[in-house]
């Protein structure tokens, strides 16, 4: 009776049991109870929608983890535990290995451990559903709502190649020279298809951040989360921003744009009081993660933008909104 | 900038935090630790495979997690709270309208509190995921691996109606007369479409049933999850399975085969030693929900059907795979 969905589970997803885990393969998982609180995290990826058909499933598998992951870090929390909901068209082993792959590198590297899952097959692509589990003291969490008036404003990576790397593949003329394109996609597809998140940053964080987010819909609507959830404004200096490097030859207009707008990123974004800059630049030493400093929060609501010259920047980019923005 | 997406979210699914619960609507939630294990099960379903585009949006709300809650009973688990992933080709108002109330009629009634969740646009038809959390003393799981020899086979429930709505949903010939299948829809379609997650009964069975398991799979298929796990075999007298009595007059054979094998059955398939058996009826009569005991754990492996006269029955019909058995 056990057919091709359990084989299929069995050979690519089932591994032993973590230390302390009961019960999966059950109807449930059984985990230890979270250490301080349990933080939590849900994402639904789908083909044509957050990744093309062709992505490389080995990519696929680690980008789907890590934006969940990326939660966890925006919070401060450690990761314990996810699990997996995964639709396919059909059971292709060239497929499921190398995606399987792709998620047990990062899920391994961040000691997070796979404890349960549904596999369905789908009518049309691939869909995907994590559930990520972390751990963390509840007074201790970096909220959305914590930033207060004077508080520098810090981003950790670099802006920008994921929205240009997602333009190139999509064919977008304008980004580059015909025959830059090829070495410009080679330069920040890796910021697309590979984002890196920032666990060990956010836990380094905890303490010292007084709010954070993760830049997964652009930084300007993410930071807009912040200041909206703690009730006060900011200033972005734009032109301090960490735009990759790779992005040199990119028009400015659209370098900007996909700076201040491109999505999936997965950077934090977090404010901390100037007394804590030594806190936080021990906390990007100690972690590897380079963090810059580009604003500050205001009391006066509203974000504004200014360049190098203090004169403002008035024509920014929308965020990423699922449903509003992007075909 | 907060466009569609948020405005949705915020509209049907925004709800005060309850108790305990920290940073809804921030990267994560933070759940208070769980008394005992943290008891976790995830589903993705999809539409065309696990429910028609159709579906009264009310019904499909339930549903979804329902099918959750069931693996939480069928664990012993007492729900505490859930996160939602909803791609949807469009954001339909009247549709989130019926999905949110049949959504949380349910998780009102189990005391689950809705703590977290990512709203997406799909490309193509409706996806769902649900990751329910919930909590038990470990010690007291119903595992489907703590079956042993000599103990009783029980339902909860009746079997049979949900495979018999589906048949009819799909236009299927031979399951009733012509004039009887819109009053046959009629008697089955809630078991289909409005199951019953016996949560109540997973909890009184707590101390009571050495296994459980939901039998969403088809009787036959989950009885044998419980004995793989559980390295025995049984006896199944199929003439004494609670079949609905609407099936009556539905071909013998066709009843047979819905009872054995069809799917999308949240009742609960448990195990309980003889000496138990007062307790299992004092269970069920406390929480209002009929079980029957349908056979018993033997040592031989494998799984042995039998008539009333102790015949067996061999033409058995399959499980319920999602990649193996239905198209």
């Amino acid at each position: 009776m056990a057919g091709g969905e359990f084989d299929l589970i069995r050979r690519w997803f089932a591994r032993p049991a973590p230390a302390g885990v009961l019960g999966v393969g059950d109807d449930c998982a059984l985990l230890p109870p979270a250490r301080g609180a349990l933080a939590v995290s849900t994402d639904l990826l789908l083909e044509g929608r957050h990744f093309f058909a062709d992505v490389d499933p080995e990519a696929l598998g680690h980008k789907a983890l890590a934006v969940n992951l990326s939660d966890l870090a925006a919070m401060g929390a450690a990761p314990t535990a996810f699990v997996l909901g995964l639709a396919l068209p059909a059971a292709d082993d060239a497929w499921l290995e190398g995606f399987s792959r792709g998620l047990f590198a990062l899920a391994d590297a961040h000691g997070c451990a796979l404890v349960g899952g549904d596999t369905t097959r789908s009518a049309g692509g691939v869909a995907i559903s994590i559930t990520v589990f972390g751990e963390l003291p509840p007074e201790q969490a970096l909220k959305r709502a914590g930033a207060r008036v004077g508080d520098d404003i810090w981003l950790s990576g670099q802006l920008g190649a994921a929205d240009v790397a997602l333009r190139l593949l999509r064919g977008e003329p304008g980004v580059a020279a015909p025959a830059q394109r090829d070495a410009l996609l080679a330069a920040t597809r890796d910021a697309l298809e590979r984002p890196q998140p920032r666990v060990a940053l956010g836990l380094a964080l905890r303490g010292v951040a007084h709010a954070a987010i993760d830049i997964s819909d652009g930084l300007l609507q993410d930071l807009g989360h912040i200041l909206a959830a703690s009730g006060c404004g900011a200033r972005l200096r734009v032109d301090e921003l960490p735009v990759a490097p790779a992005l040199a030859d990119v028009p400015p207009a659209l370098r900007r744009r996909a700076a201040l707008g491109g999505g999936d990123v997965y950077e934090l974004c977090f404010t901390a009081p100037p007394a804590r800059r030594d806190l936080v630049l021990a906390a990007a030493a100690g972690t590897g993660v380079p963090v810059a400093r580009v604003g500050v929060i205001e009391a006066a609501p509203g974000l504004r933008a200014v360049d190098d010259a203090g004169a403002p920047v008035s024509d920014l980019p929308g965020g990423f909104d699922h449903f509003a923005e992007r075909p």
